[in-house]
């Protein structure tokens, strides 16, 4: 196997300056790991997120009109520091304050938390919401939620972003925030664990033809480990894990997202999205709003994950549907 | 390593169930392999594409206003049918003739001219350009060169699908066409081999940590393999290639457009652009238009290709710059 890298360590700062020349809307700050959106318009509130690298095209490939204002990342599968967030809130804020979509894991919440609490020491006025939208299990502790922030994450990107480019103050953004989150859940499997760029070692041990579920995004193994047989006996399991979350009844509307964990073909993630609609359809769901593509991947994991969002609101379709030039949407 | 399909053999029918169901401005034909946009102008001149199945996004992902009006698909790598294109054109035809992009491939144009020949017999106005890119060579036939069809097709369903859009008539589309074609160029590489999704066998044999120059879209193996060394090496000798073909001079402009062949993550990706557009620039090259992501694709091909196209015509760049709901562009 060959990694295409460089033998220096600028990996991630090499791909983001490819990223801004392919998308000149993105610009970056000397000496600060945040991409922004050039076209800031300070009669609305600006929204940050980030997080580790390793998740590409997250989070600067949701930047842009009416999605994410800037995001900050750190190193490979390590939070921004507190420090460079402070630094970006104060760049981001117009007067307005800034929101901040932090995703649900200790080191990055950490980070974010002390960089707010400074951030509003010294009169900004921030809000944040955490993305907790993985209902995968872990074994180890009497099999409770684990509740990391994952691909659902994304839709807070686009509702968020599109709100607040309609104008929505920062109390509205918050209050949207909250509905929202409680209301998407994200279940996935992987085939082939990530490996790291520089080893190419794996970060756990797969049997060929065996599948894991409920992995993360940080390359951490899922709960369940069984053979494959085919992919609509895989899109069962995840359904019904979404049931056990949602309890849906017929007639309920719902938006679909299947992100693709890295290194997964179209092809595949094709049939197994049409065996998920299938599936939800059968349920006697509605689904209004379906999103297939890469937005928030494990390095070279192979794998995809599954959202869902009960649609409790139906401004959050317009929501999703209203432009945004953020490459990665 | 496990291939996310059912057992039974539609896999291609629900790749597109899939993409349907995630696209709603695209619609099939009962009994035809046809994706058409549903929002067809008669008014305007519709451009069909297509090809064997197995270089998902392509060629669906292209469909769409201001780009492709339908696309036509056959089995893994096979092309489709001369009766089916011949279906195809009558149903797309409204009364001002149709025009057809095909790749250069020898199985490829024997249906579609056969298609284009009868459709012709039946009074349609029918024209079309073979899409000839590639630039590698074919070492068994005294290194002459391949002139596959290959990513730099995208080019065309976007150039001519947005002048189609703005009122192009056939004699016009077939013009920018043929001026188009010989301006575009397209050279890849691959760090793993195709496998067939039912045996998973690789369709030609790579050593560890080796790259193979040149490969097509079929699972061609390349034309030479050498070890990797870094991404800026990969670079330099695709950039040797191109500047063979082209001959550029300082201060000329190119379109650069790099894809991902299957497999290859963002973060590598995004690492090559970087070293592909700094060695552009510092041969003193406009990159007015940089186009980067998963246009055409080998399965699971691990690899990128590089097509670059010299902007004779700056119209050209407003066309790819025009909106298009084509999903995958």
């Amino acid at each position: 196997m060959v990694t295409i890298l460089n033998q220096d360590s600028n990996s991630i700062s090499q791909y983001i300056s490819g990223s801004l020349a392919a998308h000149p809307h993105l610009a970056t700050v000397p000496h600060l790991p945040l991409i922004y959106n050039r076209h800031q318009d300070a009669n609305l509130i600006p929204i940050l997120s980030g997080g580790g690298s390793g998740h590409e095209p997250a989070h600067l490939g949701f930047v842009g009109d009416g999605m994410l204002s800037a995001a900050i990342y750190g190193a490979l599968f390590t939070p921004p520091k507190a420090p460079d967030i402070l630094e970006a809130l104060r760049f981001l804020d117009k007067g307005k304050g800034v929101f901040v979509i932090v995703k649900n894991f200790e080191a990055d919440l950490k980070e974010f938390q002390e960089a707010i609490h400074e951030a509003r020491k010294e009169g900004l006025d921030i809000r944040y919401i955490v993305s907790h939208d993985d209902i995968s299990v872990e074994p180890k502790k009497q099999f409770r939620m684990r509740h990391r922030g994952l691909a659902g994450t994304i839709l807070l990107h686009k509702i968020l972003g599109a709100a607040a480019q309609e104008g929505a103050n920062l109390d509205q953004l918050e209050a949207m925030a909250f509905e929202l989150t409680t209301e998407i859940a994200t279940i996935g499997f992987a085939t082939k664990s990530a490996s790291l760029p520089n080893t190419q070692k794996a970060l756990f041990n797969l049997d060929d033809n065996h599948i894991s579920y409920g992995i993360g995004i940080y390359g951490e193994e899922g709960y369940r480990t069984v053979p494959f047989l085919s992919s609509e006996h895989l899109a069962v399991e995840i359904i019904n894990k979404l049931q056990i979350k949602f309890h849906w009844q017929e007639d309920e509307h719902f938006i679909l997202l299947v992100n693709n964990l890295g290194t997964t073909t179209d092809l595949e993630q094709g049939i197994f999205l049409n065996d998920i609609r299938q599936l939800l359809e059968l349920e006697g769901l509605h689904l209004p709003f379906i999103k297939n593509g890469k937005f928030i991947t494990s390095l070279d994991m192979t794998g995809i994950s599954v959202t869902l969002c009960c649609l409790k609101n139906r401004k959050w379709l317009d929501y999703l549907q209203a432009p945004t030039n953020a490459f990665a949407w």
